[in-house]
C-alpha cells in the first residue's frame, strides 16, 4: 500500500509530529481513566446493542439514538455509506482527505473530482453546482476541509444540501475537525430538514484518541440508515470505543476550551509561517495549510519534525504542507527551525 | 435488531455465563500486560500498515505476510470477504454462526443453506456435494462447527477443497475455534495447495479478548486478497489490537494448554449433562450442544446462569442449548443446578 496519510512515525525517527491533527491538549482524563478501567473488560463480548453509548452520543448532541451509528472510527462509517448506498456517480472535491476516495472506490462508480482553485483559497465556488447533475448519487464534503482547514457557512450548506436534495443526491458532511472551530458551525441541527444529510463525526481527533477508534453517523433518514447499518460488521466497537465513547460525550466543555486554544496557537503559528516566507491559507482548523518555494520536509525530518508533505494530495503539487497546531512550545520550536533553516 | 447471538449478560442478571465460548483460562498475563502498556498509544494514529502484527502473525503461522489480513474480529474480515467478491450464490450449511448469513447478506446474491441432520449428529454428509454446483460461488465452513462443536476431518475437507476449486467455488473455512480442539486439525498448511481457500481465525475466543476485536485471514491467492483488503476500512486495527496480537503471537503454547484442559473439563461437562437426561451431541471444541425435553433457559437465568438457547439457530428447535465448557469449579456449578432443576 502506498503510504498516503500523515503521521507516519512508524517508519521515520520523529520528537514532533505535526503531520497529525488531534487535539494537542491531549486525552481528558476522565477518558483516559476510563479506558484504563475498560481492561478489565477484555474478556466479555462488548454489548453488540451498543446501547449505552448511542444514549450517551445521541444525549450529548440531543439526537435521537434511532439517528444514530457508531463505527470503528469515522473510516469504517464511510465505507459503510458507500457499501450502503453503491453509487453509481460520487463527486469529491479536491484537495481532501484521501479516506473520500478510498471509501468511494469500494463501489464500482463513477468518481468525479471537482477542484477547488488556489486562487479562491481553496474554498467551493458556484462551478460546484456544475457538477451536481441528476446522474450524482452522492456528494462528499468535509467541513472544515482537510488539508485546507476551511469552513462552509452555513446558509452555503444548506443551499448546497436543497440543491441536492432536488438533484437526488446523497450529502456526506464530514465534520470529524468541527469542534476544533470557534462558533456553531456544524449542521447537526438541520438533519430532520434535510433527508439527504448524512453526517460524520468522530471522537479520535477532537478527544485525541486516534488509536481507540471511534466514529458516528447522523441522519434522519431510516431508510439509508439501515441500507448503511446493514454493511457494517456485528461488534464492530471494542471495549475501549465503548468505554472512552461514554467518557467522551460527558466531556462537555473540552470541545469549546479546546477551540479557544486554538484559535490564539493557530494565529501565532500562521503568522510565524509567514514571517518565513510560507504562503499561509486562510484556515480555521486545528491545522494550517501552506506552501513553501524551498522544501520543508525533509529538513524538518532532519531534524525530527514531521510535518505533512501535501504533494501527494490529489489537486495539490510539490511546495504545499499541511501542519498541525499543537503546543505553544512545540509551535515555537518548530517556527524557530523554520527560521534557521529559511536563513 | 433481534438479539439472535450469546452473551447477553448486558440486559440480564448472569453471575456465569456459558453461553459466550471464550477460554476458560482468561486472558494470558503477557497479553493483559501489553493492553495496558497499549494504553500510552490512544493518542497516536495505529500504525496503518500492521507491519509489526503482520510479521508477528506470520511467524507464529509459519507464513509470509503477504498471505494474511488483519481485521477488527473476524465478523470484519467476513464482510469485506463478501463485498470482495461479491458472490451470486452462497452455501451456508445450518445450523451455523449467525455471522456467515448475516456476512452474506451484505450481497444480494442468493444464499442456500444446507441442513446438516441431527441423526448424523449435524456432521456434514456427502449431500453437500448436491448443492456445491457451478453457480455457487461461496461456501462458508466452520471447523470445528458452531453451535455443534464437530470437527471436519483433514481428508473430507481437502476432497471438499478440491471439489470446489474444480466448481470456482472459493470456501471459507472458519477456524475461530480450532485451537480449542486436540490435535493438528487445522488447514493452514494447505493454503498454498489451494487458491480457493480463504481462512479466517481469530485470537478473541483463544486469548479470551472479545472486547478487543482482532481476527485475521490467510490466503494464498493474491489476486482474492487484493479484492477483500479493498473492503476493508484504514486504520481498522485499534492501537489495543495492534499490542494484544503481537502478544498473542509470542503465547505459543497457550492454545495447547487450553486444549488439554477443554478436553478433560468437556468430558466431565457432557458427562454430567447425559446424567442429567439431556442429550448430548459429540464435540471437539469448547462447548456442547444438547438438547433437553424441559426448558432449561429460563430455569438456569432464574439462578444467574446464562446458555446459549439455540432456538432461533436456522435448522434448530426449542430445546437445543449450547454451553460453553468453562473452569472446573462453574461446571461442576452447573451441573449442580441442572440436578436440582430436572429432579
Amino acid at each position: 500500500m502506498p503510504y498516503i496519510h500523515g503521521g507516519d512515525i512508524y517508519r521515520n525517527r520523529v520528537s514532533m509530529d505535526f503531520s497529525v491533527n488531534v487535539n494537542p491538549l491531549g486525552i481528558p482524563q476522565t477518558v483516559k481513566r476510563a479506558v484504563q478501567e475498560a481492561i478489565e473488560d477484555c474478556g466479555r463480548y462488548p454489548d453488540i446493542t451498543t446501547e449505552k453509548l448511542l444514549l450517551a452520543v445521541g444525549k450529548m448532541h440531543g439526537v435521537p439514538t434511532e439517528h444514530l451509528l457508531l463505527g470503528n472510527g469515522a473510516s469504517e462509517i464511510l465505507m459503510a455509506v458507500v457499501h450502503g448506498l453503491l453509487p453509481s456517480k460520487t463527486v469529491i472535491p479536491v484537495p481532501s482527505f484521501y479516506g473520500y476516495e478510498y471509501a468511494a472506490g469500494a463501489a464500482n462508480g463513477e468518481i468525479v473530482y471537482y477542484s477547488v482553485k488556489e486562487e479562491d483559497n481553496f474554498c467551493l465556488s458556484k462551478d460546484l453546482y456544475a457538477v451536481l447533475t441528476t446522474d450524482v448519487k452522492l456528494l462528499f464534503l468535509a467541513n472544515p476541509g482537510n488539508p485546507t482547514g476551511n469552513l462552509i457557512g452555513k446558509a452555503a450548506l444548506k443551499r448546497i444540501l436543497s440543491h441536492c436534495q432536488a438533484q437526488g443526491i446523497y450529502v456526506v458532511i464530514d465534520e470529524c475537525f468541527i469542534e476544533f472551530c470557534s462558533g456553531d458551525n456544524s449542521v447537526i441541527s438541520e438533519i430532520d430538514n434535510f433527508s439527504n444529510l448524512i453526517l460524520v463525526r468522530a471522537f479520535t481527533k477532537i478527544f485525541s484518541i486516534p488509536g481507540i477508534r471511534l466514529g458516528y453517523l447522523v441522519c434522519s433518514n431510516q431508510e439509508i440508515l439501515r441500507k448503511i447499518s446493514r454493511h457494517l460488521p456485528e461488534w464492530n466497537l471494542s471495549c475501549f470505543a465503548h468505554a472512552a465513547g461514554c467518557a467522551c460525550a460527558l466531556e462537555t466543555d473540552y470541545a469549546r476550551r479546546t477551540a479557544a486554544f486554538i484559535r490564539a496557537e493557530r494565529h501565532l503559528l500562521a503568522e510565524g509561517l509567514a514571517q518565513s516566507g510560507c504562503k499561509v491559507y486562510p484556515s480555521e482548523a486545528n491545522f494550517v495549510l501552506c506552501y513553501s518555494q524551498e522544501p520543508l520536509y525533509e529538513r524538518l525530518l532532519e531534524r525530527g519534525i514531521l510535518i505533512r508533505d501535501c504533494r501527494n494530495f490529489r489537486g495539490l503539487c510539490e511546495g504545499f504542507y499541511r501542519i498541525a497546531v499543537k503546543g505553544r512550545e512545540e509551535n515555537e520550536k518548530l517556527l524557530r527551525v523554520l527560521q534557521e533553516i529559511k536563513s
